[in-house]
């Protein structure tokens, strides 16, 4: 469901993020939350998964010391609103207890930061997750003080004696791996860590464990996507940018003016399309602001194929790509704009058609600093 | 270390690849056992990787009934050998009990097999198991009876209560995730298999535990690589086509023949190559036996680039295909052959080279068969 079908949160909301992991289960020198997928690092998709959902004040990611200057200039190149960096410690526990320390002792510089009432943590390098289940985590949390997703183990999961040998093997169905996003009331989590020893903070891992060894709290477990797993090894970053190709290509919006032969040549484009992939083909007027191309818009389309007859029709692009901007599409991943020309009446020469086909490549160059990518077909049909 | 550094192994070894799943994790019709990694099934993949160690005597692949003229067109088609298709039972531990039944029982039509000393259980979708660690669980199941590959857990494990809560996490240093290949002495695996519960047969999963709860056997565990992990998801196919397309792109192999003039090109050709990739430039008589050419195609080299200055080198390109093919590194992937041939002379004409390269045409046609993808290309300085 789209985040129109979901009950408001009725709660102030922030997210913490640890980015300050070292990737070396990765083997490479650049730690994976860093490692670009499509030439953009993996955090900038975790971060914007947290800014799409309005309800999210504060967004703080945890970085350590050396990479402060790193995610300062990410946030800076993808325009990233709502961000706070804060530096790291040497665990995660320490990173994680530095992120939540910015609202409870307002120490950041920049600004006062309020201190919400629920809180999320979630892992830098889980690129993929949805309003949908961090809406769920919140809910669960505000009713019972934490909760966190969870999924099924996918190995079984063996105790083995000192001597190197198996021990003994758990009851598969009876355990659940633990994943992220969490979700915990901000007084709870941050008492679990204001109380709990240097050994956890040096050894732990798991927030809902602090959460009930401190605070009795027993968070809710919510099953979770199977897209929530966590960037670890090479070959996970080789899946996340597949993942990422493939939402690319799943849809394309045809769009064309009003006129008849200009829909018709639409709608046949649309029939011989909608085997391979997902289509909307609509006839409207550009100029005038459109429900339809809205609802669009605000869903996961990333390719677009504009359709006319009239002689470089510049308003009307211009209003598009105004309108692509507007919706935020183009922030995560880049768009694809490609303008056909029909020249259906024989009025028009060659020449004019290439004249115009410049005047897009400039319009192209333009455009492509706001990550929309803008390819212009002339097509004369005599 | 390859093969030549280790132990041979001093018992009669089989194998069992469970490949019954119906793969709905994957999400999509096909099980993930035979969906296709650069047009080759995953199953066909952890076939040759048993196929490829000399000392695994004979494999048997157990899949569902419905799948049984599935595998044998595959195996027709990829030219497996030593392998024995048995129909599978509805969960995972009937199908390893029926593939264990063919050696205890001689139930197979085509011929005898021979009961093995210590038998091997891997998955089918496990494609990139190596020599070596197959031969570490071989050798400790003939010490203890029982091993099986391990591997560090990436998420924290935890046991849920009734009320869907959190109850308490297992600590993550204490635990392994229990992975593939395992190998047990075939007389206590399948005792254990003979012992156990119906239960145990439609509810269990992990062969080591039979061992243990039947035998008394607590297994080696042995530490494994992380690309030992399970194709389980999508993403798990895309990672293991990423990874293929990696070993096949990783390494060159450059071969002049011994004159000067052109063994020159390939050693300019090695300087401005190498800091992309791994290079390896070698100028000999083809027509000679020679044993660093053996030693590059015993590795994992699978793009060639032959250089010569001779008219349509026939024979020495023949005498090279015979070597690749005799070497089985086509078996697995793709070899990608490039035929250079240098015209330094003036005294060849273009007409003669354009003749030249029909003919490689003719001959690539043909070797395409064996999975060598040959292409020639004709450069003339004046």
């Amino acid at each position: 469901p789209g985040p129109a079908a979901m009950e408001p949160v009725s709660a102030a909301v922030s997210a913490v993020l640890p980015a300050g992991g070292s990737g070396e289960r990765l083997g490479g020198a650049t730690p994976k939350q860093f490692c670009g997928l499509q030439g953009r690092p993996l955090v900038s998709y975790a971060v914007r998964a947290m800014e799409r959902v309005s309800w999210i004040s504060d967004i703080i990611v945890v970085v350590s010391p050396e990479n402060i200057e790193t995610m300062k200039s990410i946030i800076e190149k993808y325009g990233h609103k709502r961000v706070t960096v804060v530096k790291g410690g040497v665990t995660r526990h320490r990173s994680i207890f530095n992120g939540l320390k910015v609202f409870a002792e307002n120490q950041s510089s920049n600004r006062l930061l309020q201190k919400p009432e629920v809180v999320i943590i979630h892992d830098a390098v889980r690129p993929f997750v949805e309003e949908e289940i961090l809406l769920k985590v919140v809910t669960a949390a505000k009713d019972h003080g934490a909760a966190g997703a969870i999924r099924p183990l996918v190995s079984t999961v063996i105790a083995s004696g000192e001597d190197g040998c198996l021990d003994h093997s758990l009851e598969r169905a009876r355990y659940r791996a633990s994943e992220m996003p969490q979700a915990f009331l901000f007084d709870i989590i941050y008492q679990a860590y204001q109380q709990c020893t240097d050994h956890d903070l040096d050894y732990g891992t798991e927030c809902l464990h602090l959460a009930l060894k401190y605070c009795k709290t027993n968070a809710k477990l919510v099953e979770g996507t199977a897209d929530l797993w966590k960037v670890t090894y090479k070959r996970d970053l080789y899946a996340a940018e597949s993942i990422i190709k493939d939402n690319l290509s799943q849809q394309i919006c045809i769009i064309t003016d009003l006129k008849e032969a200009v829909a018709q040549v639409g709608f046949l484009l649309h029939e011989s399309l909608k085997s391979q992939v997902k289509v909307e083909a609509i006839s409207i007027s550009l100029s005038k602001n459109d429900s339809h191309l809205q609802n669009i818009f605000s869903g996961e389309c990333y390719n677009f194929l504009c359709i006319n007859d009239k002689e470089y029709a510049t308003e009307e692009i211009q209003q598009l790509v105004d309108m692509l901007e507007k919706s935020n599409i183009p922030l995560l991943y880049p768009v694809v704009l490609i303008l056909v020309h029909l020249s259906i009446s024989e009025n028009i020469s060659f020449s004019i058609g290439l004249e115009e086909l410049t005047k897009i490549k400039k319009f192209a160059r333009e455009v492509k600093k706001k990550n929309i990518l803008v390819y212009g077909l002339l097509i004369q049909c005599k």
